[in-house]
């Protein structure tokens, strides 16, 4: 069974070893670890909730997904089991699973209350050891989700992912992450512009810049083109703004959560 | 059986690929690597002994550990094999088992005489992938420490962690590791400062802060309280100073070996 | 089966992620999974050359390694598989074999272009988790090169790393690499300098500083001697020049590429 682990613990401590110790002592031989990475930014759930939406899929049918960035550790914030037909979900009550739920409609979420699953002792700062992997190693080694906890339907949501539609025909959407290459990925989809849309041209405005043109990969056709700002499908499958070889991102001033404006008319002010 | 990687190589060079190919070629289907982490900051030994005493005893019994922070590569410093009742551990005689060997009274240390086991050409640059990884490649495969080495006693030490009491009755400690989320993790455990003594009021001082707020997890339970700087038992054992959503260490202005005054009636300078 | 991956991808995303997760959908139980590094420089092919070139043969015969350093993704780059003796390779057509293939001069080189063995639906940004880690998958489960692509021998090449004799009988080498700890990493072999003219004093000239001490290793005999500068031969077989406990490369005020100038009679400007 594989179990994957997406945190912003950092690499510089002993937080991932320990959660991999905990997950390998309670189910030994059953147990791959993968990490996604380890490096969301300090408490900053909705980029943990994007890249666990980007990543999950890519995964064989029954991966554990264990997710953890958590500045409520301790408090009254409930620990959580997701299951949908394909995957399980292992980590806080506070939206991480937010994305995933928009798009498994059918999936199951469940409270783990049955503390015979946590580690003996459970500290109130560091709940990846002591509860999300101790319960990752029960579902590795074949226990059922009935038995960890109880059904709820009322687990924490963050804004939903999909831009809205404004009153001049524009598309509202936002910067949602930036990749290591300075890439701009955006809340725009196929489904809101789709094919013929693109075809006819879309235009985009972010921060005071706009992007007019669209491309299909990342490298330029030309010498001409290559300083240029554009607009690709990304392999998570949303729209991003991007530069051949260079930080989109450092060139368009960009922070996560700016808004991006996409139009066929639309004006972008001088 | 499970090998860990802990040392400061970092993430980006060849080093940690080449320690692990060395143990999967010496020791194939019978391993599973797991790091602890590779960003120790260079040199630092006593940062590599801490974080190595924080996860250790989170794995199964039988883990090797290997670490390697080792600024005396290629000098005349031992290789070392402590064996635990629990553990193994691989790695030079410079301090790097310290805090394992106070903790650990009955560990029996060995020091690496027997060259078969090391790779056919050692460098004296890379003994990680020369001697400790190979030596743990065969410990991972059945072969006895007695076999390795010779037993010794007079293995190097660092400065011991404990505090120390001072003339006034007030207790003198130190950071000694400083977390991914800036929480400062001093040398105060609950010996020294046992429920009834945190109960009654502890003050402590650190670069001329005072901190007298103890808490039980990290997320504030009022907005008027979210600014301030707290103490709280850290998932290691070790008191730690903390801020909620922030860094404790950025706003204390605290580095690594700073030390901690703690104490009943201490005075803070104004 | 062991399957490595060396890549610009970084730590952030989750693009690691997404390549193992196809890696173990493809060929589940077979696999370990093994990262050298993540930390290539974006889009810097010379720089994961040197470094696959340093890392390759630590492993076990049979491993395939996986490397994705890869500006040209979707455009007319053609997908590759490198077969050595012992080992696998696979990646873009950009040079990032370049140094394996100088070594390895029976190395036979496929153009993966049985689309079968790819992603059902292939990005045209993220050939890493569409292409190459489906192809090693496949290689990881039994299949054979000549049933992935066909026979090429007009791959793309780098400078190669081999330093020129110049008129006036000094060597001109580069840096190649500067490592995590600041020691820069020359192209400099024992094949330019054997061990009889190491002995008879190499003078080094970098950026206009000149090293005259060669040391066996990192450690510094003497206090007197702790601040200089110094050459070795480092662990992947090339000469580095080093400073005790600190960065050469700050020290130099080098960068990688720059000119290294190796000689019997150097003369170095005042």
């Amino acid at each position: 069974m594989i179990v994957t682990l997406l945190t912003d613990f950092g690499a510089r401590d002993y937080f991932v070893g320990a959660v991999k110790g905990v997950l390998l002592t309670i189910c030994p031989g059953a147990t791959a670890v993968v990490d996604i990475t380890h490096e969301i930014p300090a408490h900053d759930v909705e980029a943990g909730a994007f890249t666990l939406l980007a990543a999950y899929d890519s995964f064989p049918p029954g991966t554990i997904h264990v997710a953890v960035v958590d500045p409520g550790v301790g408090s009254s914030r409930r620990p959580l089991l997701v299951a949908t037909a394909d995957y399980f979900f292992v980590g806080p009550d506070n939206g991480l699973f937010s994305y995933i739920l928009e798009r498994e409609s059918a999936a199951r979420v469940f409270h783990l209350t049955n503390q015979e699953y946590f580690r003996p002792s459970v500290s109130q700062t560091f709940h990846g050891r002591d509860i999300f992997a101790p319960v990752a190693g029960a579902l590795a080694c074949g226990v059922a989700p009935k038995d960890l906890g109880e059904r709820i339907e009322d687990f924490a949501k963050l804004e939903p992912l999909a831009p809205t539609r404004q009153a001049n025909d524009t598309l509202r959407a936002r910067i949602i992450h930036i990749d290591h290459f300075g890439n701009c990925v955006t809340t725009l989809t196929r489904r809101e512009l789709p094919d013929e849309m693109i075809a006819g041209g879309v235009r985009l405005e972010v921060n005071g810049h706009a992007i007019n043109t669209f491309r299909q990969f990342f490298a330029a056709a030309s010498d001409n083109s290559a300083n240029e700002l554009f607009a690709l499908w990304g392999s998570a499958g949303f729209l991003e703004i991007a530069a051949d070889r260079a930080s989109a991102a450092s060139r368009l001033g960009a922070r996560t959560g700016q808004p991006v404006i996409a139009g066929c008319g639309l004006r972008i002010a001088d």
